[in-house]
Order: C-alpha cells, then structure tokens, then sequence
C-alpha cells in the first residue's frame, strides 16, 4: 500500500511509519520538523505544515491515511489552546480537504485520545461511553473527531477513529513515566496522588500494530476504536516496576490529586480485540525495555 | 459601552454597528475588507481578519463584543467547506483567545444559525431541540458554538449564544428574497419547491434589537437565544407579498424541493420574548421597505 503519515517524526508518528515500511508498505511522513535518523529506508520524508497545499504536492495518492500530526501534550494545551487548537483541530479538517480531492477516497485514519472521555472516565469506558473532555487537549480531540464524523459521511471517506489510552514506550520523553525516570534518576521517591488511580497503559508496539489493522475498519460514517488493554493498572503498581528496572527505591505517593486527572481510564477495547488485535507487550516488558532505554545516554544532566 | 463588532461591513454586523452607535454606544467595527460608507460616525473601523493579534491592537477593552464575522451563505459553504470552516470556527477560537485575556471578560455574543437544527427542524423549536445539521454551514456553526461553550465555562467568559431564523432587510443581496428580486425583475415567476415550506422571517431591525439586548443574559456557561418572530409563514405567502409590493405576477412553484432545505425551520422565541424583545416589523412592512430598497438603484443590470 502507499501509506501517508501525518506528524512522522513525533513519537507515534515514527514508530508507526517504521512498522509500515517494516511490513513493505511505501511511507510518505510528512512532519513540520524533520527528524531524518527515523525516517530512513523505505520511507520517504517530507516537511511541512498539514496543510492541503502542502498535500496535494504528494505525487502518488495514498491508499491509507494515518492522521498523527496534532498537539500531544495535555499540559501545552491549557496554556496555548488555540495552537492546541490549530494542531488538532485545523489540521483535521486541512486532511478531510486533501482526502475528498482523491478518487478513490483512502482510508483514513485519525489517532485521538481517551481524554474525549474525561470526566466520564471509569473501568471499562466502551466506545460508545459519554464523551465529556475536562481538558482543552480532549475538547480538541473531540472537535477533530466530530470534524472527520461529519465530513467523512458528507465526502463518502471511509474514517476510523482511534482513541489512544495511555501509550508509553521507547523514545516517549514526557507524561508519567518520563516524569517519573527523571525524579527516581535525582533519587525522589515522591509522587502525587494517591497511587490508587489506575491507567490502561499500552506499548507503542502494540499500539503500531492495532493502528495497522484500523484501515480495515475505516467506514463512512466513521467507525471509532479504542487503544487500550483493557485492564486497570495502579500508578502505584506501575511506577513500583518502573522503579524495580532502574533499581531505585519505591515510590510514595503524597495524597494529593492534581485537578483535572481523572481517578481511572481504562478501556473495553472489545472492537479491538475482534478486529484480532493480540497486544504482546506486558507492562513488566514494556517497562523493562522503557527503563533500559531511558537509562541509556538519556540520564538527565546534572 | 465600549463595543467590539466583527464582521462590521457585513449585512447583520452593519446595521448593528449603526444601531449601537445611534443608541450612544462607542463602537469599533473590524471586517477584513471596510466598505466606508456604512462605517461613519461613532464606529470607529479597522481593516484586518480576525486574529487574536489584530484584535490584542484595540487599545480600550471593550465591554461587549459581538462576533457577527464568519460565513453567511450555505451554498458557499458547501464549494467551500474548507474556507466556511475558518471564518466560523477559526474565528470563534480567535476571539475567545482575545477575549480570555481582558479583564474583566467582556460580555461576548455569537451569531450563530437555526442551521444548526438542521434536519431536526420544524415548527416552534425550542433552544434545547437536538442540533442535526444537513449543510456544512450548519455544522460549522455548531462546532462554533461548542468552542464558546467550551471556553465560556473554561475561563470564565460571559457568553451568550443567538441562532438566527430568517434574517432579510434592506442590504441584504443574497438568499431568497434577493433571489426572487432578480427573477421578478426579469419577469420570471416560476419557483422551486411547493411554496407550502415554512420559514421564520425576522427583519433586521429586530435583529439588532434582540442582540442589543442578548449581553444581558450572556452567562458562563453560555446561553442561548433563538432569534425568530415564532410565525411559521409559508414561501408562497412571502413571495406573494413581494411580488405584490414589486407589481409583478404572483410566483408559481414548481412542487420539486431542493435536497437539505428543510420543510419547516420556526423558532420557538420565548426566551427572546421574556427579555423584552418586541419585534416590530411584520413581514408585510418588512417586504414593502425590502421591495423599495431593491427597486431603488439595484435593479439588475440587462
């Protein structure tokens, strides 16, 4: 297949690029900053805006779409919402506008996030669960997705929509366990809330390989999938493995939930699983490899 | 009051700047290309899109802004999505970003549309009817509107949100009755649909008293006003009276309907009402001034 990837040097964004070209696909990563080490063999990279200027100067038509570019920080997109905005929002539509000038459409993939779900966040949230973001990041996830829900029934472009839990893995150097490595490496032990919150945490390649399957699934009007394991992982539990690989102390948590965090977001990835998605890397692996990564050459600077 | 309205050159956003003015309050128009005429007295007008940079060079705070700036025509919309998108939705972010960083936050009032109903559409819909748009116009205004309720709660900000039934009046040269103008103009009497589909005509002047009044209900999380007489008056009625006042034959119709114009489109006004909102031009006086106007100097050219 010929395959664009929007947002190709960020963390998924590469990682999946490299799956692709990996399993003989032809790879066009197009990424506002080119980080060309990721990008070497079968794909091809291209910088630039997502814009559908910028697109329609791809010369072979992709038969698949994976839209991975966008804002991938809760924290920046309180404090700069409208670039939030513009990441996830604008370059939505900027693909959806590309994808309806292309005969037969391709199918699209778009990767949102679990924070669509916020407040309504809970054990076991099915796709269908009640959508109520409690950050500006998910509010932008979900006006993209309504975006490519609309637009994708309108133009007859088959869509799959993929809502990201909480992904980690090598080369991921920001949310909890990138957090985490940098406190443990400066010998501190603690962490806030009360370790009793629980994730659904999923390994990048296990995420590469549902985000292969989702063409398959990729329907007008669009279908939605979510990326989780489906089960319920304590950040107490998690960070206590964490701490294991890098031979540390344990960690200790302070009590105190910062606002915003909900208690617990865990998937029923059903769909995915009947979709024959067999996620491989447990988090004592995932962890293991994670630490051992972190651990090499990138040791914060004292 | 200081006042803020963008899209100042617009239809709606010129007679509201106007009105503001007459009624004493200090008004700075901004519209991206400035029609010098209307832009007179107490309205003080900048040329420019609406972006947050633009807006951030009005040196006083502006105590109301009305955001009447953005795509005013479905059919545009439809060849356009991609630009109909940025002037309604881009633009909304863009003066909730302005307007979070005023202190105290101004009172902000969107303009959106009864598209919004879209299919769910009927007689005497009520502000809390389901919101199912069938153009991408209509969709747009929504996604619009959920970015001002978003941000309203988010940051505070007084928001109040007025969809529009049908708005006509003088100055107005496009949708149907500037459409029928120019067929009757020409002699033609023959239109589209059965003439039995019903709409919501508002003059422009009672526009602008209504949204005179909506800062006073703006709230966070935002409110929402219909801006509709609640008279379900039929096409063949309207074009009727029209044709009447234009002294030509009375309109025919052809029985066959344009796919996504919904058959009925009425508001349901309470909420305008128990604010005060007298509108106090009916249809017949509405279309004799509106048949004047285009009949003086706008006659199509041969």
């Amino acid at each position: 297949m010929h395959v664009l990837v929007t947002g190709a040097s960020g963390f998924i964004g590469s990682h999946l690029a490299h799956t692709l070209a990996r399993r003989g696909h032809q790879v066009v990563g197009l990424d506002r900053r080119l980080v060309p080490a990721p990008l070497t063999r079968k794909i091809r990279g291209l910088v630039g805006e997502v814009t559908r200027e910028r697109l329609k100067k791809i010369h072979r038509r992709p038969d698949w779409i994976f839209h991975c570019a966008g804002g991938g920080s809760v924290g920046f997109a309180e404090t700069h919402p409208e670039e939030d905005f513009r990441m996830n929002v604008t370059t939505s539509m900027e693909v959806l506008a590309y994808a309806r000038g292309l005969r037969p459409a391709p199918r699209v993939v778009f990767l949102s996030s679990a924070a669509v779900y916020g407040n309504s966040s809970g054990c076991g949230i099915p796709e269908g669960g009640p959508v109520r973001p409690c950050s500006s990041y998910g509010f932008h996830k979900l006006l993209a997705e309504e975006t490519f829900q609309y637009y994708s029934r309108r133009w007859s472009i088959p869509v799959a929509i993929v809502r990201l839990f909480s992904v980690y893995g090598e080369g991921l150097k920001k949310q909890i366990f990138w957090d985490a490595f940098q406190k443990m490496s400066h010998g501190a032990s603690l962490f806030s809330g009360s370790g009793r919150e629980t994730r659904d945490f999923v390994h990048i390649d296990d995420v590469c390989q549902l985000l292969r399957l989702a063409p398959r699934v990729a329907r007008s009007p669009a279908s939605i999938l979510n990326c989780g394991r489906g089960e319920a992982v304590r950040l107490q539990t998690a960070l206590g493995i964490l701490a294991r690989h890098l031979r540390v102390s344990q960690p200790r948590f302070s009590g105190e939930s910062r606002p915003g965090d909900p208690l617990h977001l865990v998937a029923n990835a059903r769909r995915a699983f009947r979709l024959g998605w067999k996620p491989g890397v447990d988090l004592e692996e995932g962890l293991r490899r994670y630490g051992a990564w972190a651990s090499q050459g990138n040791r914060p600077k004292e």
